[in-house]
């Protein structure tokens, strides 16, 4: 049996790029394995937020090449918890990271997983200084070694998959006549997406309210209509199909974030508009200066 | 005839490195075209920012390798405003993004259109979830199967390069003695560029006045000298010929944004300065610790 | 004798990434020597700090892979100050940037330079519209040269590497009964890395006692243990041996550099605790929420 070898290592951490972290893994992949193309997916997770990146990794997963997914949101480094490789899709993909739940949205997204070890073969870590930076001494190695045809069981210990730690998935749930959503992720531009997806909100209709509260506590009705893209959104709010699918209250080359003082894990109520034509209030929402970029 | 292939997409956008957008393009390009290197030019043009983005480009194009420009900036995404791929340079290059008056600069710049495709070919695209992020689902494959040797007919129709949406070039003017210049890009030190060059002041001497509205609508004069270096400023701000051979108000080691709280679009106007040797001046700046940094 | 030839330049600079300065050295080094790989190290040292930056360089430079070395932190740009290229490690390496003590230390710890050219041979130079982005028109073609096998003394003058401009080392120092560190780094995470090792501490027990001055000049003293990763500190603050080796003073899950008001050049005065157990302080310090994250 040949063994697999792979070209690509897809990275993605909560390292930040004003340090000199993501430089020193990436030096240690290329001392290792020179034929490997690093592609970083993002460096910006916030601090220590493991379910934030195991979102970023969820909404990423799909698009990544054939190859190995390096992900390090790790505050409990140097601790009991393991460090894992788990093969994924027959063999064409292996994650990388900390068994912390980071990688379980990844993981399922990918077909599941079908083998597991813990990275605890010393031959293939580098000796270290200190025991906080395994990205640099036990995932990035581990990742090269992959690249270089090093097979998966080299790596460490047999574990079952299924008892690797679950993520915790934020559902949607049906409370009275309106179904409650949870803000997942606040993007760059202020777009809010949801854990809701429009076929979950058809009933509504095309216009439908929304309800929240604000960084402030202020209750909050507003109303918007789904819409394809930005532009379609008009003054006001909109309710947005996204690129991942999901629904994300936008408002038009503006921050629906800030304009609504919302955030990530607020929850938001959506339910069928009191008048189902929505032509009124939309007018109404584009003369209001309050609610224009 | 051989197809025409590329090794090379260098991308701009404003999509930030907070969230994965930029990460994903570059899963959607490794896939399609291994082979092709992406140089990231930046993804820090603010958002929806088309104007900078131009401009950024436009600082670019001339070290840019032969290959792809991958530029997005495209707060219409999603609405019948044009995806475009067009060809410089006897097909030394290809720009390719939204037609909002991104590419123009750029592509003027690279020596003009000779030919250009609206990107409508469904073959060459993705299929998406959302019509929101054509930089994954549109742009990034065209850029992909044009290193693959896909020739730019295949990607869409063709449309008359003439027709595409100029930029708004910012000029400067001349008012009374004067030169209204416009500040195009304060970077990260906070050196602030002029749209004039030192040709366009050498009748006004080495030392200049300098007139402009500060944030807070104070209206401020100050001397400066045209210098080639921040060191050679010494005390209070200079006029630095910069890396693009245009004139930029600088500080030395220090923001000049900040200092006189001027920014992105502000008017300044240059003159003759009354007193020629500007020597006195100088002095008096060094000694005023409100210039210092 | 054949010429040597390099495949990586790890990259290291103030330049941040908001501005295109880091794609066009990444364009110019591309056309150039399209074979080179370029490793990101950090962009994000901050403007013309050259010790931070040359302390960056030192944490990466033994895991740097064969090749060069590109650091560009360069308040002086345009001026007298010169631009070098320094060989260390028998030829397996080339640090190149300006000389002002950036290089210094990274220089050192690989081994010391052995030969040194002064870049100021045109040839090996882009033609410039302004005399301020070394980065682009001196450094990086140097850089690339040297991957296509141009031998360092054709880059310029051979100048004697004694003379280098030596970096400031910051060296800790007893005081009394304690020693004197200096905070040298403040990482993402807020983690304040200090001048000294666990062993330099070793005599003063397990638990230490760190005094030192707030932000708002208020004297401080805590209780801190040396502990080998973050979730170890417990409640509190702890000195965690970081992944370079040196102790760094900590919080689990939070910013030391927050929760304290410390920051990089602070002074830290550690000695030995008064309580050696340590218990009951920490206990003291769990339940003391101000000290919680």
């Amino acid at each position: 049996m040949t063994a697999q070898r792979y070209d690509t290592i897809s990275f993605l951490s909560d390292y930040g790029t004003r340090d000199e972290f993501v430089g020193i893994v990436k030096c240690v992949i290329a001392d290792l394995a020179p034929h490997a193309k690093v592609i970083d997916l993002t460096h910006d997770v916030p601090p220590f937020d493991v379910r934030a990146g195991s979102l970023a990794l969820a909404r990423c997963i799909s698009y990544v090449p054939t190859g190995i997914v390096l992900a390090v949101v790790d505050p409990g480094v140097g601790t009991a918890r393991r460090a894992v490789a788990v093969s994924v899709g027959a063999g064409r993909g292996v994650l990388i990271g900390p068994d912390n739940g980071l990688l379980s949205m990844g993981t399922a997204l990918a077909g599941g997983a079908e083998s597991a070890v813990v990275l605890n073969n010393p031959e293939y870590q580098l000796a270290t200084p200190g025991a906080t930076f395994a990205g640099r001494d036990i995932f990035a190695p581990a990742a090269a070694h992959l690249c270089n045809g090093v097979p998966l069981s080299a790596l460490g210990d047999p574990i079952d998959p299924n008892l690797l730690l679950p993520g915790v998935v934020p559902l949607s749930r049906k409370e009275g006549d309106g179904l409650v959503a949870e803000i997942t992720w606040v993007d760059r531009y202020g777009n809010c997406q949801l854990n809701v997806g429009p076929d979950e909100v058809a009933t509504f209709g095309t216009t439908l309210s929304i309800t929240f509260s604000t960084a402030t506590g202020e209750r909050v009705n507003r109303s918007a209509s789904v819409v394809p893209n930005f532009s379609a959104i008009g003054g006001g709010i909109g309710l947005v199909i996204d690129s991942f699918g999901m629904l994300a209250i936008c408002v038009d080359r503006g921050s629906a974030a800030e304009s609504l003082s919302i955030g990530v894990g607020d929850a938001v109520t959506l339910s069928a508009h009191s008048d189902p034509t929505g032509v009124s209030t939309t007018v109404q929402l584009r003369r209001n200066p309050a609610h224009s970029e």
